[in-house]
């Protein structure tokens, strides 16, 4: 008897899909899950939140890229079944049973999260991880109640694989780990929507290069390339699309916004949508959380435009109407300089604590060994004929050249006006002029001093 | 000296786009309405509205496209200005001081565009052509204040260009023909989008074949099969993604959600957003109709999942979740049949008014000859080589096909669990059996009587 | 007992595929076929012939479109297996037993083929259709010898179903119909490599709607539209690519210059290698036959460059080195003026049986009922809810518009020096100015007679 | 007075690529250089060679990529021209005086190729460098005829460009450097043809960023990822498409067996078509090697296969039939093994003169300091916002990793049959079981012997 047995639909349903071509729906428990009103909710949230504002066509839902991690899960599982069936227990290969409990992680996967989670989770002290495990096992969301027709049980073992504690590791890592379904649908989907080419590794073949082993998920040695593009498409998306400054200039406003709103909410006399409201007064429940998406929050920021304190209704402004505070790349040591320039910034009449911020983008592209953290062990593999393992660093130069580096870089955030040139007012007015000293191709600069200049020569 | 003098920007500035590869922007007066709020509001309107439920990639905005219409203009008048130059008036060629003023009606050709517009146009009576001529020519607006740069009567002109009054014909048929930028665009980004391929056409080679004639814009002899595949590629989109019975079916639900609301509303007690209280009380300006976008509208319905009322509560969700009605085709004579299908629809508890509908969808695929109207005189011509003109179905028997012709089907409406079956407990109600005896092949069929029967025979 | 039991490879091996992504081979005999020396010689064969000298990307071989059949009907059984698996016998679904034969079939269907094959066979009475039989069925051959791994009579039945005489009509269908995954292949193929968007039908969706039925192959209701934009597709290819006028003056030449080299060789005395020495002796064998590829008349065609002949040397100099014939359109009527143009042009030095000809080029893209001939029955059906046929030109106006009707041209092709202008000496002499006056907008014309215009105006 | 002085063509010409789309000429000196013989013959040379052997599809010819590297030298004057046009003497930017030159050669950089050129030259002391320089300038060629139309002594300075010794080094560098018109055609185009994805970077960003300076081309900073990628795509492209060991295992056959063509035609007896005669008797001319082409040397392959030579005759087939030899990868320990295998090799019935070689495979991705050779001094220069350059691994992690580094393998060519398995008779002699034992992991190496590995354990 299979362990999670599964209720065929009559009919598979499908959904085009413009990275996928189609979506394939044949099991019952998944088309309810689709179908569930939690689930519906994401196509209110973009991916990328306001990355759109940078790559216009970025525009594309958590609702596509949850249903394209279910794709990829039940690809995975067909080329694992047909090509590396289990014959005997702890064989190393793949056991079919647990096809459902995948598919159904990989569709949940992301469940948990709302609009602009990262900044929405630092200022109301959400947490996307622990509201999806939440809307997974609450007798009381549609989802649960979807899951348990699988078995009553069901619903904890979806979880129990979303939190990596299900015991079968070929499960687990076909969601989460270096080389997942999850990133390989996101890289794919985020390449296509904005336009740009360098996410588009070569799906086709790490497909064919996936396998099965005693401790998770690997690839063959004819795969080698394949999987070292992937990385390298990783890394190129992580510089180009989602740290890109514009982006993270959007979100460093987002920040300010909310922050200021909850401050003159909390003095009173703020009008606010009653979902919104509740997180402003620190009392939501999952229902509240349910009820917010990307076009709620911009109808909040829309009302605030009006509001009678001028920085949140500048903010909204800025945020709504796309404009983005200026940025420099800061190091360790040309940080000291920010106290001088805020200074600046102040004399020009933004107050520092709302036009001003520092934000760090790094990410790590790869790493051989982790033996401990979220990602802990989850190393990319390749299989030799004969069996043996190698970890992709040795094989790999460049693979080798990202593991465990931390690219990116940090940056210093203020009012574009402050950069303003000669066809504006500002040119001619000293503060502007002494600010835009400190800049240079991009970066914050020291300026020396012509007597210590002297010294240097 | 140039009729609309340009000021440039120091750089070009450019926007991503996955349909053209670059947006270019050179001339301040372009960069600058895009920056104007009206504009960037066009970031929170969906392109195609509900589409987006039946193909999950469709969460495409009006700001792309608007974006990419002036794009393909500018691409136009590139080719115009270098192959086809004006050397004397009346021509017949292309006279690029023309440029700046076809690039911003390109750009601006739906500006008067809200949410869901056929929908919203037709229950609160706004009309976004005259909003959109309003926003170019209103001096309150960004976009105006933004026009005026060039010359004061420069919004006038922009306005009218869109309005088709503008005497240079081909400045007005490159915006507005069967043939134009704007058309050219969203078969293009709609098959993007939705990942359906019916929609791509060979546009490099339309743009090899395209040139002014005095009379407008017409293509050259050897381009005619890509017109022609044109042709062909616009009926596909319509009949398989604009005329999809599940997007129809979200605008009939959107419909009737949103009279319901304006019914409830009237008689007093529901919560509204600030800007929608507006237009249920048929008391708008400018400035409310500006400030509506999908996620207002969304972020109402929400709210009103929890009204008093059951029907708007129901309605609301049904369209928040995508519960679509289902629905089936007609005609002439089996419409015949409604009142009686209408009575077993409110025996089985709907209330036909606002559960059942019927939805026309026609569209002219090509139109050879239209003395007046909206599209009056705009046949293709192809050009010979000796500079005569043949009209398009002439010459294309696919386009002779569709010549005149209205394309599409007319649906009837109502709640899918009239056509439940063998797994749901309706089954074994005469009331359901009775409803689907009269559907076959999802057509409304007439049950043949037994005696008629016996005669026929 | 399967009925053609196969030996699966150890490990499927893959042949990487620009149009298909993959070729995956799983059995034994398909690969012994590939390595087969009659089938390795296609990769010496162009697709398309000349054709690359109007798209110079079209260089594919008949190697990889036969692998693409094979690759198209190994999808098609998967899905058949997978959705429509017989149950008893005559039950109109899929009986995967005939797999092996309908792959091998697929894969051989074209294994005929020789260089330039119908100008070849009309020249030297070769018949590709009956050379594919025997490659099939000799004994002597890798491929025989290949196909009998399975069973004795495996080739005849092979042999029989690209001969249409096999009883299972899904079988022969899949490979010779109006919708077969021949032609299926060849039009994305083609577009691919040519360069040309048009054959780019949606092959995915066609993929999903097709069918078994009891008397062949059809699709299902909702795959209407994806059907009919493969038979414009079709259409479109013939028009734009198979019957390029260029491509065609190439064939004219080829034609004219085997002609010669014929009549040049039974007057003894020119240079040939072996295996065309058999030919033009009119004396050949299988393995002469084998022995040919594009490469061998090439060389002939270049050692011919250099023949006493002076005919036979400038049509070998103008194949070779592309200088086509120009041609213009004619019609019943203007076929009459034909024997006035050839006195012209042989007055300007031009033997008219050698460089000119007529050319007529005619494809009837869909027929709706063919009761006799080589694709008699083939019509397209579409399978509704109830499981009853409509054929495909009742659903489709674009369909109904092709139907039954032949497109294309016939021209009259001459050496293009006939047309020269401007630039060029000829332009003063009265024989070209003569020739000209007979060309309009491409076409042939009658001129009209001084006095009789007078009349008309 | 323009340098170069251009007719242009009353209409432009295109070609259609599906690479570029379009090619597009409008000077009447390309336009005759591509009619010209000795380019029309490169239509019947294989870009790749023996790689269509490995992958199908790349059977596109030097004929496409030259045209390519002409249309991309043709876009970036388009760039230059429009975005950094020379204003005064040696200000660092570009004088589009120079585009002809540079567009014609790009057009001919390649046109000294022959067949294989490689193995080819190796053999018969043929070089096409020297010998593109003699078809561009010896007054006997066409291409001279034709360049020679702009100006007497334009063909010598074409060649100087080629042979980049033309003072201008924006010029030499836009044909000839790490990141130059070649490079980023071959590329994209090889990608496509063989269907693998790793070779597609970002043009469109490329010429975005793309930038003239003094000393010759760099890019500017906001295209240092673009760049990047290019660096890697070009990588990947020679580890998985140029240096695959199936492609070099056919390039040593091929060697072997024009070597052993050379010998038996010394003794006398061989079949030989003419043109390759004279190399075979090393006394060719300029238009002997202009006779070669691909199918020459196979229509000489082929009547090989029945030379009476048994070696000849034997390698003729496996390469025409496609019998490449199998190959293990071996490094400088291990090739002491390669007498003792070649011992095997030879009892087991092969010359391991013929039947064995080794092949190295190596390539520098890119290398930031050439002081001298080839490609002396061509590092690629990221330009800062104030004008400064950086060299791009400095910047970029992926290119510092491969940054002087060889990319590449070694290997060890020898008979498939000595690697045979259980199906087939070899898998009971002792001297494949033996010759069996030093491979593994498709390395050599050596044994252990029995005394250790007891100690071992």
């Amino acid at each position: 008897m299979p362990r999670f047995p599964s209720e065929k639909l009559k009919n598979e349903v499908v959904l085009r899909d413009p990275v996928h071509e189609y979506i394939h729906i044949e099991d019952k428990v998944i088309f309810d899950i689709l179908k569930a009103k939690e689930f519906q909710r994401m196509r209110r949230i973009k991916q990328l939140g306001p990355i759109s504002y940078v790559f216009p066509g970025a525009t594309h839902t958590r609702f596509e890229h949850n249903s394209g991690v279910y794709e990829l899960t039940r690809r995975i599982c067909n080329i694992f079944a047909r090509k590396y069936p289990s014959m005997a227990p702890n064989d190393g290969l793949w056991d079919d049973n647990n096809r459902l409990l995948v598919e159904c992680a990989g569709l949940l996967h992301d469940i948990g999260h709302g609009p602009y989670s990262h900044t929405f989770e630092h200022l109301f002290g959400t947490n996307h991880e622990k509201i999806g495990q939440k809307i997974i096992t609450d007798p009381n969301t549609e989802i649960n109640h979807a899951l348990k027709q699988v078995s009553s049980n069901f619903p904890d073992q979806v979880a129990s694989v979303i939190a990596k504690t299900y015991p079968n590791a070929q499960v687990v890592k076909m969601i989460s780990s270096q080389a997942d379904a999850d990133r390989m649908d996101y890289l794919q989907r985020d390449a296509y929507f904005t336009g740009v080419s360098y996410g588009q590794f070569d799906l086709s073949r790490i497909l064919r290069v996936i396998r099965p082993y005693s401790d998770g998920i690997c690839f063959t040695n004819n795969g080698m390339h394949a999987v070292e593009d992937y990385i390298v498409s990783r890394y190129q998306m992580y510089q180009q699309v989602y740290f890109h400054r514009v982006g993270r200039s959007m979100e460093v406003l987002l920040h300010h916004l909310l922050q200021r709103a909850k401050d003159v909410y909390q003095k009173g006399n703020l009008q606010v949508t009653p979902s919104l409201a509740k997180f402003l007064e620190g009392n939501w429940t999952l229902a509240d959380y349910l009820n917010l998406d990307d076009g709620v929050m911009e109808t909040n920021f829309s009302m605030w435009t009006k509001a009678n304190d001028p920085i949140l209704s500048d903010l909204s402004k800025r945020y709504l109407y796309r404009k983005p505070l200026a940025s420099v790349k800061i190091n360790k040591e040309t940080k000291n300089l920010l106290p001088k320039l805020k200074t600046l910034i102040n004399q020009a009449g933004f107050d520092p604590e709302y036009y001003t911020d520092t934000n760090s983008a790094f990410d790590e592209p790869y790493d051989a060994y982790k033996p401990t953290g979220k990602n802990a062990n989850s190393q990319i593999e390749i299989m030799q004929d004969d069996g043996t393992l190698i970890e992709l660093s040795e094989l790999s130069p460049l693979v080798r050249a990202l593991n465990g580096t931390f690219q990116g870089d940090e940056r210093f955030f203020f009012p574009k006006i402050m950069l303003s040139q000669n066809d504006e007012p500002q040119i001619f007015d000293p503060l502007y002029q002494q600010f835009q000293k400190y800049v240079r191709n991009g970066e914050l600069r020291y300026l020396r001093r012509p007597n210590k200049k002297k010294k240097d020569n």
